[in-house]
């Protein structure tokens, strides 16, 4: 019998936005393998391994998901959010480069999730209708100067910005500089929504204007919105969203 | 009875990429409102009322469901994919904003969707899997100059890139234009993705070298996934993706 890897998203938290195809390849999966606390979110049964995994080890559990599939099982690799967007495709993919030629010849399928930014971004209004830009904050993997760069340039472009990652107790001193940077470039009033686990019981959301954010209103749990110089609040609601259009 | 409206996303086609928690919403609805396509996806039944209209009314279309929900409907405006990304929720929001005062009472709520980039990325594997940015190539709401702009700060700024709307019967020449700019700015081999109708029975998948991108890869049922510099295609595979990270 020959295995297969499913790498697949389990949306922002709520079971009711884990996508149909999703719930149907973990019903038929051998093993789960993933980040303790997603692994958790599947629920034990007859038949199936759970395999879970600190964080900062993703290479590790990807050679282990393509270890399982070769010797016959049906493997599915859990993210929250999107596993393409800043989560587990990624590293499974490299693990696949980086091994044996014999693992090229798997069933491997990406299932695509509900990722944070728009879970975050439904919650507030449409904060991204119009371009924007996803941009990771951590600097584990990358330069700092390289995510400097692209904040600047975004910014220029008038992108609205979805950060991942923004902080973290080990990385305080990047979002800081973020938000310096925001500072120098953009007004003042420019909106910022910091959204908090959401779809969980810890939901939390806080909107607002760049001169009132502070670093601490971010965390691991946290993706952060930084609107376009066009995005707005409806007065009288909560609501915030970016037209459509720009005129010429 | 106070009425409301509900912004779903329907994803990009398939029923088992439709979230729990939309099924739900619809299965609660006394309305559905959207554009024709978009509303026959949704089943005719008992009690439930479809209506549809034409693309480009969707301001018209936005005042129609604020004003059913006013009358006391619990309206579900769709769209395909994610309504917050380049679809009906930044349209809802300026109608309600325009309109009257009452309007702002309204319980409104936007739930999230598979976004068409996150299909596709999944199916070619996980292009997005590094920072990257969304745009809409339509001209029909900004000027052409803001898009050049953007996708020359993009590239500069070596995001991967999600292009919705690329190409049109009535578009031809803008991403014409769009393919003439990275000819000049990227490398010969940097990797497109044209993702028709992801999750369809009409799915296509083409992924070619910036050399070989034609024009008419591309129409209004596609969207544009361009790699960053650091997008591959794994050797004896389909597989494209974007390594996690970028050394120093």
């Amino acid at each position: 019998m020959s295995g297969r890897v499913i790498v697949a998203g389990l949306g922002p938290g709520a079971e009711n936005l884990i996508t149909p195809e999703v719930t149907a390849a973990l019903a038929d999966a051998t093993d789960v393998v993933g980040y303790i606390p997603y692994v958790r979110r599947v629920a034990p049964r007859l038949g199936l391994t759970r395999h879970e995994s600190d964080n900062r080890v993703e290479l590790d559990r990807a050679r282990h998901a393509l270890e399982l599939a070769q010797k016959g099982a049906r493997v599915v690799v859990v993210s929250s959010g999107d596993s393409g967007v800043f989560a587990m495709a990624s590293a499974l993919f490299e693990a696949l480069e980086a091994g044996p030629e014999a693992w090229r010849g798997l069933d491997i399928r990406v299932l695509p999730g509900i990722t944070a930014m728009l879970a975050a971004a439904a919650r507030a209004g449409a904060p991204l209708g119009h371009d924007f830009c996803a941009i990771n904050l951590s600097d584990n993997l990358k330069p700092w100067s390289l995510i400097e760069k692209r904040l600047r340039l975004a910014v220029e472009a008038d992108f609205a910005m979805a950060f991942y990652n923004p902080r973290s107790l080990a990385r305080r001193e990047g979002f800081d500089r973020v938000l310096k940077i925001l500072r120098e470039t953009c007004e003042p009033t420019r909106l910022i929504l910091f959204a908090r686990a959401v779809s969980t019981p810890e939901e939390a959301l806080t909107i607002v204007p760049l001169t009132e954010a502070r670093p601490e209103m971010a965390d691991m749990r946290t993706v952060v919105i930084v609107g376009s110089s066009q995005t707005r609040q409806i007065p009288g609601t909560d609501l915030v969203y970016t037209p459509r259009g720009v005129s010429a």
